[in-house]
């Protein structure tokens, strides 16, 4: 790949080359029909469905706290921010439609790997169906940062909060957890060995056997199958998803819901990658699900008789705990029985 | 002001605190009847007026490049960045709607320079009449940026474009231009002297003056004033808002409608204190229209007999040129007759 200056064209002949990336083809035909103006004007402007509500919003990211340039490819962040505003979506039971893109470059980004984060933004926007209508491109003195925000349309009726669940509703996950945290601890691994690598030119990382963890962290899959599922066939309570670590989103539910939870520690789906890396730091995989961020995936809550519908649609979830009574406080049960508080935890960006 | 770290209190906690100011009441009660869920979930929800179309917009800002912290209030800033979105709103003939307001935060921004910024941004809502309700708060390595992603609604029938100019119809800006660049000169002068100062203790910067100019740079107005009586009442060509200088403009507005222009360097509307700033510093104050960025003002092509009805509406419009066929270029015509070729210019952050 070749490295040319963002300065050599400008702004204007950088937003004519990402026009041309963003301008593919949708399969649903209803972006393109109900979308009046694209990029190329001071705002998009689209036609919303009638009958439906708009959904809004906005994930942010920061070169140095949320991603390193140094082992994620330009595709591939083009490709999470995209996602990471879709699982959100599907989260409130919607599905996505239009998206502004903003990205400040220092001026270590070439024109060509601008291209690349938007090959991998639209890749994701074509796999998922929304399209990117607009955004910004401004300099940066040192980090990249992106904002991505996104539309989507929805039901009223089916819309799904954080605030609905019920005591003695299951809480339920979907997909595995804890593999994005473990896959990012690869990364971070890899990078130290070749930092101290005597002969860097020789050094070779070692990723091939940790490609799912790999994938997990660095391409994540918004959960719109199962959201749909949910949606159109299931009744449930409050829904989440999980960005910041499951025992953080519990948190969300239990105190935006007003209730307790209890969750069985042994019923964490983990998959063997992220044990068997958990295994090679000596930490608990389990710690990997509750206080890893950015999986991407779905909590909600579900009566016992819903859930037994539910597993006739998809293999795809698993029941990790129940919905409680305020009182009874927000606890895990661990293997043999002993419960301690669920700490919050979480991802926090802010604890320097 | 105090100073408090973030990180005593998360990102949480901080989103509690914002969410404390920006959840104002507004006089368009149906912002509010029509939000069904604000800051408090993965999304915002809204119900989309029937019969409207929805306009989506984002401008981002970084520290260093579109803002100095050491002589722009975080108050002035949180306006400014609403302020930019409502004028592209405005330039589409659209009336703003809901906000979502993305910020990554370095170590030395305080909880309470956050709350000032929302402060600033939640006057600008008020006034203008749109609402918060999302966004993300991040962490940052370096500097601070902001996102701000706006909607706006309009109907069909009335969104204006750039590409409408039509040969013959005259050009039209609002307000006055060049001020804005002119008052960030000033405070870049006033930094100068204060860091060349003996006594930086006694030093007191020479601002009052200018304070119409520091107006315009630090809290701009969109025109959402004119924007509504050109959608309602008068029947305009192409329309854009002056974010980039008008040079640049006036070649968007060209090049998307397939025209030249024609532009009368003597008639570009100027107020006093930007002709004063222009002086002191030896510098043409047209060159300050032309070329300075982030006026928030709008720039329009009307017919004849329509302007004469505006008139009748409005003072604060000034006819500059002419739309001409694109074979004639676009031309800048001083008062002696003098042509000449209107350069690209515009605000270039990319220029390093």
């Amino acid at each position: 790949m070749s490295h040319t200056k963002i300065s050599s064209i400008g702004e204007f002949g950088l937003i004519d080359r990402i026009k041309k990336i963003v301008n593919v083809s949708v399969d649903d035909a209803s972006l393109i029909d109900n979308l009046l103006i694209g990029i190329s004007d001071d705002a998009a402007v689209f036609k919303p469905k009638p009958g439906k509500v708009q959904l809004l919003t906005t994930d942010a990211f920061a070169e140095g706290i949320h991603f390193d340039l140094t082992f994620t490819s330009l595709k591939h962040l083009g490709w999470k921010t995209i996602a990471a505003n879709m699982s959100d979506i599907a989260a409130m039971g919607g599905i996505p439609r239009y998206a502004t893109v903003a990205v400040s470059l220092p001026q270590k980004i070439s024109i060509e790997m601008v291209e690349e984060f938007y090959h991998g933004a639209t890749a994701a926007c074509k796999k998922y169906s929304c399209k990117i209508v607009g955004g910004d491109t401004i300099a940066s003195m040192a980090n990249m940062m992106i904002s991505v925000s996104m539309t989507g349309e929805a039901d009223e009726l089916k819309i799904k909060t954080r605030c609905a669940a019920i005591p003695g509703e299951y809480i339920c996950v979907t997909g595995h957890l804890g593999a994005s945290v473990a896959g990012l601890k690869i990364l971070k691994r890899e990078k130290e060995r070749l930092e101290q690598a005597n002969e860097k030119e020789l050094f070779s990382p070692n990723l091939e056997a940790y490609s799912i963890a790999l994938e997990k962290h660095l391409m994540p899959k918004p959960r719109l199958d199962i959201s749909k599922i949910l949606t159109e066939k299931i009744k449930i309570g409050a829904m989440i998803d999980i960005s910041d670590g499951l025992a953080s989103e519990v948190h969300h539910i239990c105190n935006s819901s007003g209730t307790g939870a209890e969750i069985y520690e042994h019923n964490i789906p983990l998959d063997s990658i992220t044990q068997k890396i958990s295994e090679e730091f000596g930490e608990p995989a389990t710690d990997y699900a509750l206080f890893g961020g950015e999986e991407y995936e779905l909590l909600f809550t579900i009566r016992d008789e819903e859930f037994a519908k539910l597993e006739k649609l998809t293999s795809d979830v698993t029941i990790i705990g129940r919905i409680t009574e305020k009182s009874k406080g927000i606890i895990l049960v661990r293997e043999q029985g002993e419960q301690l508080p669920l700490t919050f935890g979480g991802w926090n960006h802010f604890r320097f």
